[in-house]
């Protein structure tokens, strides 16, 4: 008897953030729930990550509409979100009780299955959100942010697992955003926390597909022992994105593992999406090859295009080598961060502004949060002068508690300047929007009852629906969704004013 | 230490072959040549295939004056061609003496290492050209065409590679040209071939990346004891393509296995391909993602447009599923051909042709021959009913020798009649270019010394020089490469006459 592969399909969430924008309309996922339901996945996973966001910003759609659809629509399957920690599904640290309602709230609306991470891999910052879900009596998965540098290793990784499963996880996902996991890594990393953890702790692995290798590393750790892999059906997959559900099921044949999915189901929903994919085509990715420079710069690929923008805007092109040399620099400084939205971004800015106007001149808002502890704790120690830089200019003094215990209680605070706003409906969904979402909500609030953009009325119709200027200067989760306003800085320097613009990356 | 694994770079052959329709100039490729020339491959695929025919027939070069430029820019590495067997590289089978003939003049000129393959693994059809290689004292690799049937296993892809190391092979190629080899059969196979021919024969694997599985099959291939690999540098890989060689590279790190190349080179000649593929925009083949239903319907991509635009011409497009039933019926009564070029096609088409006017009502030339032996043995034995209507309908017996020993010696006519040509040279190579493609190098010769077609003068210049109509009516290799013109039937059933052209597939 193979030993049975559990699948987590993605097409619904991380698939589209990655190939196109998150742009994807529930109207245009519903009519594949069904076969979805059917196809014989562990779970699908369908909200959190950047579909908040761009389902208020883009689709005037409820997200918490969106959840309680996929619910009726898929009732015999579990229901699956990313969360990130106490950031939610917003961009600051949360108090401790709005995460906790969040989750409430959450698991209530449907979801069945949390995948909870930290950009740092700060334990102290997954906590209360895993607390939360056990208390739902949900599957609390604790997700391991991969990532190489000097000081990551498997002995970290795998000591991050026992964390997470002392803390009551259910499982636990290796989560490569930027596609960095290899093979050999895989295994080792699959068969160290087997080991570490008792063979019994369900291990799922999680990658991007933009190096080519991690088809490969699939496989590797389905060797090691792992218990689940997460892949996109075809027509959404490859290159940002992930490798196809299709080809894992097919790649398995005769090797002792076996999935349970049902190929003509499969193809069926690789038809439908096929078929609705052209509506969104200015959104699409046009990355469809590989890319394996980041093994050796360290620098994803979103993030090396955001500071090539930033150096073509202060005309400064020819210095981009420059900045490339100075990017492992920056991250060495502040504790080696692994490279991911946020910190991708508040690195590369840094290392932009450092060779424009000297080395930590100024730093940016976020860097000095980022040096004094507010995003929690890195791996490597910080360099001690940039920390007091950081602290000089921000007048804020470095941390080493845990960001959110400086937080005071905001419900009752996020709740009266919720239930303000015109066409708030007053439940704690509403506000819970609002928290994460306070410049995005208001609008989408007051707009809400126009019902969702329609883009499949007409299938040849413009996709007049998701608003054509992409996130006006969104920063992006994992280097994929829209979350954040860009920030223009008026930086003066000896007798020039330089205008720095953060960009999406 | 670990072991080395050969590479053998595909970007000169297969990989423009088979991603941008075989259209390559050669200015575009020697600017890169010094690179790949040091990047530490084991060889460098640049010659044979459809090269040859899309040099004469849309390009205006000489592929002999192809060939030799390689060897100059190339002087460290060992080049690489793809020999049809006792076809050569044209589209008919070749008295012993042409194929002596070619092999001679393609060593002289700076071939190194032949790859001989023959579509229905007729040991038969494969011997001449490898005895002629044994005879320069170059390298020859006896390649098995890959393909899964109820016939095809391992035991007898394993005895085909006892019958080619016997002939004298130096290596045996694995040759997957639809990117159905598994990881699970690949490693079976190669480990197969080793027990049965002894460790150190070296084992070669080529796969296409179509399926999306094969990158993990290269892996288990290596971890069985394959010797080499087959990649194509990123710039032009994956979909119809091959895996690309900078995720080779990076694959295997930790694994007990390493390339010996630098991959600093790689990145130099993967931009300069990046660089130069814009030219070609209208040549790129559009699928960029993966398709596996090939397993299940044993119907490559490019013969099933193929077969739904036959269908479309007659007006029969809602009888597609019907011809899809009918394709593993011809492929059973014909004794299961690996569907590849020119099988799929003669297949194919022969499944139309029975939908439309009745089984076996009419056969195309092609399949008639293919009943009656002309194309060599077939794996399983074919339908003897069907044999007699092919023997009735073309009046020609059923054979089982081997093709090539029912034709008389050809060489002095085929001499005589090249040099009648205005423009040709006299030399052998010459005489071998008609040989191969008599009805496209008589216009070749004549325009011969207007000299290539020239895309680079110009970066931005429409690609005038590789004619836009991509082979007007011409059939493909491996279903890639432009082979032979459309051949159109008037069939006249009952009272109704049909008209059915057979086109690129």
């Amino acid at each position: 008897m193979p030993k049975i592969i559990d699948v987590t399909e993605l097409i619904l969430r991380d698939a589209h953030q990655s190939v196109m924008a998150t742009r994807m309309a529930t109207e245009d996922m519903a009519p594949a729930c069904e076969d979805i339901d059917k196809a014989g996945f562990w779970s699908v996973e369908c909200w959190g990550g950047a579909t908040f966001d761009s389902c208020i910003r883009f689709l005037n759609e409820d997200p918490w509409e969106r959840l309680r659809a996929f619910r009726k629509l898929m009732p015999n399957t579990r229901l699956q979100m990313l969360l990130r920690g106490q950031n939610l599904l917003g961009y600051r640290h949360y108090e401790d009780t709005v995460v906790d309602r969040f989750v409430e709230k959450a698991a209530e609306n449907g979801i069945d299955v949390f995948r909870i991470f930290d950009a740092l891999n700060d334990i102290r910052n997954l906590q209360r959100a895993i607390a939360a879900v056990k208390r739902t009596g949900k599957h609390a998965q604790g997700a391991i942010s991969y990532t190489i540098s000097p000081l990551h290793a498997i002995k970290g990784f795998v000591e991050h697992a026992e964390k997470l499963v002392a803390l009551g996880c259910d499982s636990i996902c290796i989560k490569d955003m930027a596609a960095l996991l290899k093979p050999q890594p895989a295994y080792d990393l699959v068969k160290g926390i087997k080991e570490a953890c008792g063979r019994d702790v369900r291990v799922q692995v999680h990658v991007h597909a933009t190096t080519g290798v991690t088809m490969v590393s699939l496989m590797k750790a389905i060797e090691a022992g792992a218990d689940g892999v997460d892949t996109a059906i075809s027509a959404l997959s490859l290159g940002p994105g992930h490798n196809p559900t299709e080809s894992l099921v097919e790649m398995l044949e005769g090797t002792g593992f076996d999935t349970r999915i049902d190929k003509k189901i499969l193809l069926k929903i690789k038809k439908h999406f096929q078929k609705i994919a052209p509506r969104y085509k200015e959104f699409i990715s046009n990355i469809t090859g590989v890319e394996t420079e980041i093994f050796e710069s360290q620098i994803p690929g979103g993030m090396l295009s955001n500071m090539e923008s930033q150096l073509k805007q202060q005309k400064a092109d020819d210095r981009t080598e420059e900045v490339l040399a100075e990017v492992p620099r920056v991250r060495k400084d502040s504790g080696y961060p692994p490279l991911v939205t946020p910190t991708s971004q508040i690195v590369g800015t840094q290392a932009v502004f450092n060779v424009l106007m000297g080395k930590y001149k100024i730093l940016t808002g976020e860097f000095a949060d980022l040096m004094l502890g507010y995003y929690g704790e890195t791996i490597g120690p910080r360099n001690p002068e940039v920390i007091e830089i950081a602290a000089k200019q921000t007048g804020k003094p470095p941390i080493t508690c845990r960001p959110a215990d400086l937080l005071k209680p905001e419900w009752q605070d996020l709740r009266e300047a919720a239930l303000a706003l015109p066409g708030c409906n007053g439940s704690d969904e509403d506000v819970l929007t609002f928290a994460m979402f306070p410049q995005v909500a208001p609008k989408f609030f007051s707009t809400r009852d126009a019902g969702p953009k329609n883009l499949s009325k007409d299938p040849n119709a413009e996709p007049a629906a998701a608003s054509k200027q992409g996130a006006p200067g969104a920063i992006q989760d994992g280097g994929k969704g829209p979350v954040r306003t860009t920030i223009t800085y008026d930086v003066k320097l000896n007798e020039t004013t330089h205008r720095v613009t953060v960009s999406p990356v």
